[in-house]
């Protein structure tokens, strides 16, 4: 994605503490009290522009949500649509997914949603893909042992990739599709990438995985 | 595959001892004294008329072959195949994979073939397809504790159902491809159906999976 500048972005984030969580790290196994419920918490890593998670928080009221997005910039746009959709169960963090550990404790997050992340398709940036052996590491940390990894993307070497890096991982793979829109799926909420390359004809891969 | 009803099949395929292995039960665990060298032995699963297994033979000749297949009237055309191209190392087996475990000892086996074969999309038949974990389970049992499993399929459910199969069942995939004939790939030997289904356009799916 080509960044535009917006050097107003942190203070405007700033201005929405209840949407975007300040410091976050002191929420680290306290998240059930920002949202005042018990209720099950999934993340979304590199949330984007936010379509996804704002949908999935009016679909699923019962279930509380945090995207976590490094792009200020990109951020912005997130938070107006959460706050626009007034879905008070959507947090996000202007925070780096490198960086989990430190604002979620271990068991904390019941599910966790990898959707049309950056594939960096050169071997030397593989360390960076959102699938990569390191980040699967760090999502075991902070998971439920029964959580489930959501992965959807239209790049196919990206979820070749994948693949082998969750298997080799010793995560079991369920519910593969490997044309999402063709398939019998129900409930699907599109991101904004989703509905531009399916618009285009592209095929969307889609899987969930679980640690045990 | 609508088969045609040769009652002379199985006469003739035992007049080629030593291509068509007659009473495969009595060299378990001595399959490289039929081959007279201690080369490592791979088996193909549903070899059908053997055009796979027959070049497999030819490219590699340090390699034995062996095919397993069950409908002799199809095995037929691999034993022709295999006497014209004049390969020693290649070996056929008219026998059910179901019986694998009484034909070949623990560890025997160095890699296993499963090509396009039957995708048993009902969801009552799902024992019956070759990557069940039933199936597994039995190649474990005779393949060596590094030996691969390479499986190329042109069915989409097939390929999502072994995914979701393997996985669960501890196996580690590698080399995964979503669009083979599109892949760098070097070196594939295609079978009858895959130069079928490849001209028709359609996608190749195709990976390798270790149980360690």
């Amino acid at each position: 994605m080509r960044l535009r500048h917006k050097p107003w972005a942190r203070e405007e984030l700033s201005k929405r503490p209840t949407i975007v969580i300040q410091e976050p790290a002191l929420q680290k196994g306290n998240w059930n009290d920002i949202f005042g419920n018990n209720n099950p918490i999934y993340i979304e890593v590199g949330t984007g522009k936010g379509q996804f998670i704002t949908k999935m928080g009016q679909a699923h009221p019962e279930v509380n949500f945090i995207g976590v997005e490094r792009y200020e910039s990109v951020l912005i746009t997130a938070m107006e649509n959460v706050e626009e959709a007034g879905v008070a169960n959507v947090k996000l963090l202007s925070e780096d997914v490198g960086d989990l550990t430190e604002f979620f404790s271990a068991g904390e997050i019941n599910r966790l949603f990898i959707n049309f992340t950056d594939p960096w398709p050169k071997n030397r940036h593989e360390k960076r893909r959102l699938t990569h052996e390191h980040y699967l590491s760090m999502y075991r940390e902070v998971m439920d042992s029964q959580g489930e990894v959501h992965f959807k993307t239209d790049n196919q070497g990206l979820f070749e990739y994948s693949l082998h890096s969750m298997s080799s991982y010793g995560m079991s793979l369920k519910n593969v599709s490997l044309d999402l829109h063709n398939s019998e799926m129900e409930g699907n909420i599109m991101t904004e990438y989703e509905e531009k390359f399916s618009a285009k004809g592209d095929r969307i891969y889609r899987l969930e995985a679980t640690f045990s």
